[in-house]
């Protein structure tokens, strides 16, 4: 079995990096704080005697190679460091950390594996201040070329590229370089599935399709207090009227659709002025492309209306478009026999949120497992994941590689 | 008459003034940009040969004084010079620089006037950065003091008073030392009435109640993949609901009512996450303090209930708040004349936007004279005025003053 102090003192201790001024955890992509998780983790990369490769897309990889095995597509075993605003301490960067304890605990046993270990932090996935999310895996996975990828702009006006070179992440390995034989990602569910029904482990059998869309509403400013309502173009208020339609229609089916407008800037942002613009963002969500396809239609042509009604122009960007990812089989199949046989009652889900497996599924066979998260609390500090559920997780991540790697 | 071009030439320079690196027109009260505004008027006071008195408020005076009324109560001018983002260049400035315009005529006549003559550009009047608005005549006419208002903490943390101090516009004089025998204000309508009905003169008779609050909404953070439309506690929907409520319920009445959501603010605004706040202020106007009230109780109750059924946590913050107020019938009657005796139909009318006028009204007989405003557009940079309509009120401005000035 892992070492349980180990892995739980690193998470603790790196989600204790990068705090902002308010004690808040913001370790955004590429970011200073992000620097500051990285050079943790590659310190312990090298404590465990891990050779260590870093491409130009910034991704970490920790791979323990012996003589024997040299040459062959390694046993892969990633997800992310990075972190949303006002983050919990585990979404990604537990399945990063429980990838490098299976890895030290198999390298201090007797197992000489038959293929490489590896374990990978992938840039970028929480997509918060670049877009699109899950971007280091994509472009690992060569879903996007990497100059694309460099160049994208943040929320805050920066360029990917120059920060991953500013805090000393411009890696030298051409993205891809790593191919592994099978993909494998531990995580915590985010969601209230496996807490609600009792059970410990999930055995995700699928990822659903994401759209990101950044809408921009243009009316025209005008005076608060004079202005009659009838004779208002008002982008904040077309802009509230997405809102409430996104969320009650999705309320209202009864699909496991998802919709969500996490941000959102009136301009010129004034008490007494008609908002000119309403800039937000739209996450739409469903296990299923043509249910997706229907959503996303239905809100452009609800958007259509309100520009034809409501006397303003709005233009969508699409941000980030990920279909549905069916994962494999047969390695869904090894997780909930090693859950068995430690004693574990395991769950076929669905995984609600992006993850690097759902890109890493196109070059290899990959799977996934979820813990619980207590009150299905995830993107916000109170995530939380029982000690004891985290070391099954990784017990159950361990058996597996370790079978894997015997093979 | 006045000297149109020099009132045309100083409304464009100090338009000129302030302009942020997008080339806005950015001049809001105690700020760098609202300094050299300031710096400039202080300069044309100066050249006039007026006395320049400067208030603890940041209030500016320039007062003609002659021996033959010294003691006497002067007839007031007045407006202010701040302004919103990316305004308008006639807001405010217009009646000042007019009220300047007229002193500087008379005292080139060969009038002797009963009273002094006194020109006021009072500070903050927009109040976009500090609330209230009005604030400057606020302080003057007593309704609040001096030292709670330079203790306002503006939208970007500052404090007026030290702000004030900052830009060297803490002056030595007690707030309301100038007690106006009369006030009069000359502003463009800010709205749509006189050019709709072709009426180059508005003679205003009342200025309707102004409510401002601030309200927080808290939900309760969570991943926008995959939480359940059912399990949302969604700061942003619940806000969006509060926008829609207003604007639809006041567009749907029968009554002047007018309802506006300038501001928002979204936590902690990350595309994947469900807002776990959000910020926003509503503006309410009508005519009539009954009505007014109506309109807050209906936007509580929409609050409760969105607390009670919503899962989010509601708390109001009250901003500002001013009851209708009806102006001098004299005085209005004397702007009728004075418009039918230069030839202009003139209009009695309602002013939808607060103004100074609004609070010397607690101290004198006060009224206001309105302009139109092409398309009724205002606090947006496409605000103008005719050079012709704005010369005509200008003329209607100096006919009043010289009229009072020889009682
Ligand atoms: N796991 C996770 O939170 N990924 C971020 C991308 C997403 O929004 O699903
Ligand atoms: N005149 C004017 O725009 N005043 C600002 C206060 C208000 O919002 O009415």
């Amino acid at each position: 079995s892992i070492d349980a102090q180990r892995l739980l003192g690193r998470i603790r201790e790196l989600g204790g990096i990068g705090r902002d001024g308010e004690g808040r955890l913001v370790r955004l992509a590429a970011s200073d704080a992000d620097r500051l998780g990285r050079d943790r983790f590659v310190g312990w990369l090298r404590e465990a005697g891990l050779e260590i490769a870093i491409d130009r897309m910034g991704n970490i990889f920790g791979v323990w190679q012996a003589p024997a095995n040299a040459g062959h597509a390694p046993i892969l075993v990633g997800s992310h460091i990075d972190t949303v605003i006002d983050a919990g301490i585990y979404d990604g960067c537990y399945g990063v950390l429980a990838g490098l304890e299976v890895i030290e605990t198999l390298k201090a046993s007797a197992l000489v594996p038959s293929r490489p270990l590896a374990v990978a932090a992938f840039t970028n996935e929480e997509g918060v201040r670049y877009s699109p999310d899950m971007m280091g895996s994509l472009v690992h996975a060569g879903g996007v070329g990497i100059d694309e990828a460099l160049a994208a702009v943040g929320t805050d006006g920066s360029v990917l590229g120059e920060e991953l070179a500013r805090i000393g992440y411009a890696g030298d390995e051409e993205p891809g370089f790593l191919k592994p034989h099978v993909y494998l990602e531990l995580h915590i569910e985010q969601g209230p599935v496996l807490e609600r029904e009792g059970v410990p482990i999930g055995a995700v059998e699928n990822l659903q399709g994401i759209s990101w869309q950044r809408i921009t509403i243009d009316g025209v400013a005008n005076h608060a207090g004079t202005t009659p309502m009838s004779m208002r173009n008002d982008a904040g208020h077309a802009a509230a009227r997405v809102v409430t339609f996104l969320h009650d229609r999705a309320k209202a089916s009864n699909t496991p659709t998802v919709a969500t407008v996490g941000t959102m800037r009136f301009e010129p942002n004034a008490i007494n002025v008609i908002p000119s613009r309403a800039v937000f963002t739209v996450d739409l969500r469903d296990p299923f492309e043509h249910r997706l396809q229907a959503e996303e239609a239905a809100l452009a042509a609800f958007l259509e209306n309100l520009a034809a009604d409501g006397g303003v122009a709005i233009s969508v960007e699409r941000l980030a478009r990920f279909e549905p990812v069916i994962f494999d089989i047969s390695i869904v199949e090894l997780i909930e026999a090693a859950a068995k046989k430690r004693g574990y009652a395991s769950k076929r889900m669905t995984s609600g949120a992006g993850h690097d497996a759902q890109m890493m599924a196109r070059l290899a066979p990959a799977a996934m497992i979820f813990v619980p998260s207590a009150g299905g609390i995830s993107h916000n500090p109170r995530e939380h994941t029982a000690d004891a559920e985290l070391v099954a997780g990784a017990n159950i991540l361990l058996d597996i590689v370790a079978q894997l790697a015997d093979q």
